[in-house]
């Protein structure tokens, strides 16, 4: 079906362009046409794949959202290797996977934190159209901490190991989106997050 | 001094109807014409004493930051008691007061929100203007952290247990930074985050 990725192609294009614009100017320059001048293709076009600005924003979010999911599975590809890695290298990769340590993974953030302000009074994009990726990422941590504690208790649970892991769980995803604020406004560098990362795991995978 | 006290009370007053503005509309909202009409003043007098939309933000984002402060500072009180309070409880109080668990705290995680990632593209503030509160409060927390642990290292020594009181802080202020952004997104309710809160002083008042 070549003609079907064209579109998609095209659609990644343009949701690329977007992302550009978004992280160098901020959510409000994201005009149908700086994004088709950034992109090199007509506003007609944009507005072909996307209708609206409310749809190339939501499917930009989406975008980044997937890219990043995409980084943090290629950091590990579980698939590979017979034996899994072991539970803190697992949780580590995922971590550092979401801390804005490079110019891609700024970008990203930059993106997203654009987003989320905007979401917060209903300019572009409402709250609810940005849920759901990091609810995956708590299954996947509270899973590994549990695989690392040797506890059988699924995270479904409550008030035990499970009931545990995830709050555990919920804490490594609250610490990295934390860390990424304060990397982006300047207030933790890049070296004193990655510490403050082995440090938490000291805490997590090392109980009293 | 009467004259001083009017300004003074002027300019709070102005700063707090853009406070509401930024928190129900966005930062882009926050016109001198939309403050002036939400404050009950002139257009003249806005700029009589913020000069321009600049100077607006900057004075209204001390004052959400400095509204913060002095919340945290009322909750804990350790002048009135005889006693200072055990350090858990001064790092519950003071985590507890960073999320937006009410309607004030959420306006303001909502503005602080909005100034992050406006600063990120550089918009109407930059990131250097919104730097220095975050500062002050790892000290706070690392102070407490040593406090408990009951090891006279102070916080500034590198690789002892001031170090690890160091990055022991900022994990605790990175957590309340990414509650706050989940709670905001509708991610994380308040009881799973309050529950993440007393998971997180588990870890760090019992250590290994």
């Amino acid at each position: 079906m070549p003609r079907r990725v064209d579109h998609e192609e095209r659609r990644r294009q343009i949701t690329d362009a977007c992302r550009r614009v978004v992280a160098r100017d901020g959510l409000e320059a994201a005009t149908f046409q700086a994004v088709a001048a950034e992109s090199g293709v007509s506003v007609r076009l944009v507005q072909y794949y996307f209708g609206n600005k409310h749809g190339l924003l939501v499917a930009t979010h989406r975008a980044v959202i997937e890219g990043s999911a995409a980084r943090f599975g290629g950091g590990t590809s579980p698939g590979e290797s017979a034996e899994p890695p072991p539970p803190r290298a697992v949780l580590r990769a995922l971590l550092v996977a979401q801390l804005p340590l490079d110019d891609a993974r700024r970008a990203d953030a930059v993106v997203l934190a654009a987003f989320h302000a905007a979401a917060l009074t209903n300019e572009a994009v409402t709250p609810q159209e940005l849920r759901g990726a990091p609810r995956a990422l708590v299954d996947l941590v509270a899973a590994q901490l549990l695989r690392e504690r040797g506890d059988g208790a699924l995270p479904g649970d409550r008030s035990g190991p499970g009931d545990r892991a995830r709050l555990d769980a919920e804490l490594v995803l609250a610490s990295a989106a934390g860390l990424t604020q304060g990397i982006l406004a300047g207030h933790v560098s890049g070296e004193t997050a990655l510490a403050v990362v082995d440090r938490l795991l000291d805490h997590l995978v090392d109980p009293a």
